[in-house]
């Protein structure tokens, strides 16, 4: 009955069983999630916004990951800048709300004065021996991969960002996310540790059961499945739906969108994961409807029928780009057991609610979906709990994926704390 | 000024003086909290429901003891099982609600799906290597006593149960509680440490000043007194009250209801004290009037003037068997300074609300005692958080069955933790 | 990103640089916050109320220090004393209301009877061998400073509050809190350390930005600026304020009203500091208009304008004596990341409500300032959460004060523990 924490955290990784789930500390222990917080979230590129949060100079955005209080501000060059959130002199955050538009940034407390580039500007009373050089804000890494803003906290990040980025810009083009705004977003707080919160999103097994709304559009045979299961029927239908894949992906690569599955999921410290996948019968986008949900198609983009790419990136995001909208989400650790899931969601930035799309319909879909994995998460966070939990086994058909989330962290913790 | 929960728990076992409260430690560390969820918790046979709480096939209850989530289910041999409530592949429960009527147990999140016996039935997509049989729902031990349900989370759980159960059999029997129905239940949250809920409800010499719904029907000579402090009317009446017990008893145990003191307080892993104890005036029951609650009395019973059977057990219940209901109490700790209390009033399952009782009247006298003593066990802990609390000396002649229980833990968490 | 909680406590205070503030520890950690409710809270001095709380024999006032819950009550003699509330037998409270007025003192629980001078006087059942002199209400040190009750929870509380009383008695005696009363109190929280509290208080360099009420009858030069920084007309100003400054201090001190500065702040154990400061332009007391808030005057003052006596002291108070009226603030931590802040104002005791004064027109201004504090402490309690967080300088001009209450800390923090 007593339970593992006391166990050491490298003996828990060395031990860790492939194709299994993690020992319960893994999502409980207050302990380790300091561990994370500090070796994955403390030392990886994070998914953090887009760059249409904050689409003019002097717009800042703020955001907590974990303990860390940092805002990002596009400066007067349009280039976005990240900072910790703290002034040099008595502490105090400099940027108060989660959005706004600044012209320097002032310390509300005894007024200190900072340029967008973080330098310090004017502090009263410090004395001649005062040197403001030594004082400005701290900067964060950041950086925008075609309209996906990425921070990273570690003073020396990730240096494989810039070959995911390489890869991935082509794909992510095209969908011209920049020229997008947020048309609607939405903090959920799911009472489970990030892991299971991600874990969730890496497999569709539990699709057929728990999302009615989301599976409409979607291929059941396009998440994995015991080939062993099927009936002759079914076999057709799943060598259907392969010539149709690859079909897409022909047809769609010569009209110059790269669609063909990419996957790093385990095998870099910035790992990812990308597809673009049809959809189920007319299906244009995730909606109720399976139809657009917005006139006004993204970037260059012009047939509503043009699938979902898929972007995935370890340690905390995913994305759905369709021919109208994007919806991007991202997992911010709040402790072992609870995980905010901030959701936003894209339309072309000339759109017009309620001309060319209403908020309901554009985002009726992946809410509904948010609410029911949220409560799925909160499942396995109370088996966690139980001392009668024990990992389980991964589908070797329909969770790889999974599997291949836990070798990533499994892998990222023991490269940055030994074996 | 230093709090104490730096002494290591042996030593605090070991130090501990007889007569008095425990240290503060034992009531407020959460280091102690959870040996104790481990060792008396985990290792001990607890009071957890009754027969009728499921009383057909198929029925369930689920309740957590601790981190420990389990559900107890009626089998279609009409047999009460127990079961760790975590699915053994991503740890989903697998009852959500309190009680309800299940037919296989299926899991929500991948639909596993286990018999009524915990086996594994069905899994989907888990390949040919997947062994169905190496993944049941892990059982718990679990046993009626004459309608009473026990559960132990141990592998081995105390073997002096059956002796329990055999001398306690002849007391219950009478009161048939398979035959009963739960007419209502509810829980409260004590704000205190667990051992204060059970040392509380082992004395009775805060009665009178607290309980003046309860002491109705009670002989205040029924729970000890200094016989130094009574003046000669007082004298007389415990006499009288010394001949009138043993007459009830001489007259029940001759109608065949075994009803003189039994006590092993601290003398059993399975602690338990009982006995049948007159009632005052023309008392019949728990109740405002002191008159049934019911019209239908329980079992073999026909005499409503039947005396009140107490049967308490270590570590974590007590119940009132009457000639018309029957109060049942367990004690679900929470956290070191929380417990969940939870009552159940028991009637003949043939009689009905509103003809044959009324909830008000039949719940009137324990509802208003437990809040009573919730208030009572809240201030011991406020006291026990304080840098001046030290233990302080029970009674010895109103406090000595608070003084067994303190023995009893100490004795069970030394056996366990050795000395 | 790994938080310096791990580094010993020892060696924070050993590495202080003198000018800066904390380290983070110092206003987050749980265990820190624990090693200060031991020395500091526990080991020295602390204001915790007036006289006027408790004026007539049998008023009784509780309060909580860390996990200590005392109370106060006058005496058949007049005299007030401290208990801690705490049962000697079960340890249940023996005060529960905030202010109340007792005869004897009973616990509710069995109904033990003490006498306002902690003897216990009666315990029914505890037999012959029981000696109710070994069982009376453990005492604390109390003191009333013309009127200023402070406690110490220490068997030997610092032998210098002697040498505070002595210096302070003659400036505080005028104002004759004794005959005041409290005309109303307020308790907030505020989101952040105590001593985030207290250094808040220590300087005025925040005022001129946040307190718009407060500022209006308040020499902006007197709380200190950088010389350099001042144009020909602040210079001028400047002067002009040194000027009337020591003409003040020259007109009070020839009616008898001591007024000069006196500064132990980091001297003492019983550190403190007074002075008083003329008010500007008309300026009578810290209202809204800057007039007297009451008729009546305080003591043996006869002109409204009287300037304001300010007396802190450490660790946890801060007060203000204006002619008219006198504010009077505790502040009592809660956690390592909450405070109490109780603040009394105080006016004659024949002064009559809505005749002599109204509350609204009393309380406004140091009510609104109370709530701007707060929420500064609060940004910097955010600020020490985060990882980027590092002591900041103090304005060498206009924070001096609050460096010397963290040298008083550090210094009473080493003497106890050891270097």
């Amino acid at each position: 009955m007593l339970d593992s924490t006391a166990t050491p955290l490298k003996t828990l990784l060395r031990r860790r069983k492939p194709g299994y789930s993690l020992e319960a500390p893994f999502y409980t222990s207050p302990e380790i999630f300091a561990a994370d917080m500090d070796v994955i979230f403390g030392h990886h590129w994070l998914f953090v916004g887009v760059d249409p949060d904050i689409p003019e100079p002097g717009d800042a955005m703020t955001l907590n990951i974990g303990k860390a209080s940092i805002f990002l501000v596009r400066d007067d060059d349009g280039e976005v800048r990240a900072f910790h959130n703290v002034c040099r002199h008595r502490g105090a955050p400099i940027v108060h709300d989660y959005k706004t538009t600044v012209g320097n940034l002032v310390c509300r407390y005894h007024s200190w004065t900072y340029g967008l580039d973080g330098k310090l500007l004017a502090a009263s009373h410090m004395g001649e021996d005062f040197d403001a050089s030594c004082h400005g804000l701290k900067p964060v890494h950041v950086r925008s991969l075609e309209g996906l803003l990425f921070v990273c906290l570690a003073d020396e990040p990730p240096e494989d960002f810039e070959v995911m980025a390489a890869k991935m810009a082509p794909y992510l083009a095209p969908h011209d996310l920049k020229n997008a705004k947020v048309a609607f977003e939405k903090d959920i707080i799911e009472p489970g540790n990030w892991k299971l919160t991600m874990e969730n999103n890496r497999e569709c097994y539990h699709c057929a059961g728990n999302h009615p709304e989301l599976t409409v559009p979607l291929f059941a045979y396009g998440f994995g499945f015991a080939p062993e299961e099927l009936d002759e029927h079914e076999r057709k239908e799943a060598e259907d739906y392969d010539k149709l894949l690859k079909a897409s992906h022909r047809e769609w690569e010569s009209c110059g969108f790269p669609s063909t599955l990419m996957e790093h999921l385990d095998d870099m410290a910035t790992g990812f994961r990308t597809e673009r996948l049809p959809l189920a019968g007319d299906g244009e986008s995730h909606t109720n409807d399976t139809k657009a949900a917005c006139k006004k198609l993204l970037g260059r983009i012009n047939d509503p029928k043009h699938g979902a790419l898929h972007f995935w990136t370890q340690p905390n995001s995913w994305h759905h780009f369709m021919s109208d909208h994007a919806v991007v989400f991202s997992v911010l650790p709040l402790d072992a057991e609870r995980s905010l899931l901030r959701t936003k969601w894209l339309v072309h930035k000339d759109a017009v609610e309620g001309v060319d799309y209403t908020i309901e319909n554009l985002t009726g879909v992946w809410d509904a979906t948010n609410d029911q994995d949220s409560e799925l998460v909160g499942y396995c966070q109370d088996g966690a709990r139980s001392p009668a939990y024990e990992p389980g086994p991964y589908s070797p058909h329909t969770e790889m994926l999974v599997d291949k989330f836990c070798n990533w962290y499994v892998n990222r913790m023991t490269a940055h704390l030994g074996r």
